[in-house]
């Protein structure tokens, strides 16, 4: 398997200084985005979770014109991918405190696409709970930041080719989010999802997925799931850039049926994906 | 300002892959030690810590013995450094799933010693608190682990060169740590220092001083410490294996005194150093 092609910097290369703060401290976040016909998926909206994630962690933005003609660069050649972009607060010495100027580090990296077999979307997937807890972090929550050794330890607790995400709760058992996705659950018709205001990522599908549903008149509640209420989910359904909508077909041995209300979003959204 | 010697795997070297799950996740941990006559400090303890930190992690301990010749390469020109070693689970592919057989990046490297000023253990140093709470996650505690967006925002609220630390809490208001140091109070007679049992850093030097006060018949206790009883405080100091103790003496504009418990275990250690 060919590995990615990758920009640093703007230019090609393969590393990175040990000493930029994304290795040394996490310093830094990123984006994932879904490459399809040589062009980035909803790119106006990754470039502005980008832009309020450095705005939150005090980093320079990358300026977006730069971006996207990197990002061109790499994906026209792309029938399908997964384009990575990283920006860290560069290089810096030992130690935490904040270089007077940073000099951010910009990593783009185009992916080989998952190759996800279509079966996933069409008749859903198995998943499991994680034993391991997100962190409880309102100053970091909702951003697609690097330390992510929460979602690393959780991933690392099944092997079994056949579950395709781990769910995990707060440390109150509210069910948060998947290792690598968003999670819905549909209840009397309507569509709820977590909050996540303590911890989390606001993925970028699951904020296409809260739009299309209040397009389509299906009524959508942001809140506290507590993790038994699954069992009582009519649908669950996961999210995010690259995969889009995956129904969730058994939940901890219990089976859900991919229901209206999922079906109709995988519609739309797929329509959204050509247009 | 001459950077640091690095040896990235053993090779002298500057950088690292791109898609190592140090710069990728924050997947790995570090020690910092400190170097004093070619020789690096409390080497066995440090790696005691690192065992127990790459086990927690699931990840392939480096050998040490290894370690040590590496250390001992770089170090043994250096009258006073800081030694950084990082292991990281190595390259991946995107994703958090865990290699099957991870290939652990290690990274040593000297820096100069930071030169702080004697008065800082001799006078003590002051500091603040930080709005930053620390993660709460059991599942990470105690571990240098390279997740630390929580230290680097708290650093970044402040830029007086006069204050040397930050006081970070917990979500629940209860005293944890500083940025880069353990913190200990003393109350009548007797030490007391946070439990790190949901959120915090198990430093070296913190097991030391647990060690010496034990040692002198000091009583010691590690318990929940709510940020108000530090006003109370009849002593206050910080400590991490570069700096040792610096008695605080100064506190969000409130005045301590550099008290006998202290001084006695500035002094002890000072001779353990010296040994």
């Amino acid at each position: 398997v060919a590995g990615p092609s990758i920009l640093v910097n703007g230019e090609p290369g393969e590393t990175v200084s040990v000493l930029d703060r994304g290795f040394q401290y996490g310093d830094g976040i990123f984006e994932t985005i879904r490459v399809a016909d040589g062009r980035p998926d909803f790119w106006e909206r990754h470039m502005a979770r980008l832009a309020s994630g450095c705005e939150r962690l005090r980093l320079p933005a990358p300026d977006g014109d730069l971006l996207r003609c990197e990002a061109g660069q790499l994906c026209e050649a792309s029938r399908a991918g997964v384009l990575k972009i990283v920006v860290t607060r560069g290089i810096g010495g030992r130690g935490y405190r904040l270089p007077e100027k940073a000099d951010p580090t910009r990593v783009v990296a185009l992916f080989a696409a998952p190759g996800y077999p279509e079966s996933f979307v069409r008749e859903g997937v198995r998943a499991r709970f994680c034993r391991a807890r997100l962190s409880d972090q309102p100053m970091l929550a909702g951003l697609k930041h690097l330390n992510r050794l929460d979602q690393v330890m959780a991933r690392g607790e099944w092997s079994d080719e056949t579950i395709q995400e781990g769910l995990m709760c707060d440390a109150a058992n509210n069910m948060i989010e998947g290792t690598m996705t968003n999670v819905f659950i549909v209840r009397g018709g309507a569509l709820h999802t977590p909050d996540l205001s303590r911890c989390g990522v606001l993925g970028i599908m699951r904020g296409i997925v809260l739009d299309l549903a209040q397009q389509l008149g299906i009524e959508t509640e942001i809140r506290a799931i507590p993790r038994d209420e699954m069992k009582s989910a009519a649908e669950i359904f996961l999210t995010n850039s690259v995969i889009g909508i995956w129904p969730v077909r058994e939940l901890e041995g219990r089976d859900y049926r991919l229901g209206d209300v999922t079906r109709k979003l995988i519609e739309v959204l797929a329509r959204l994906a050509t247009d």
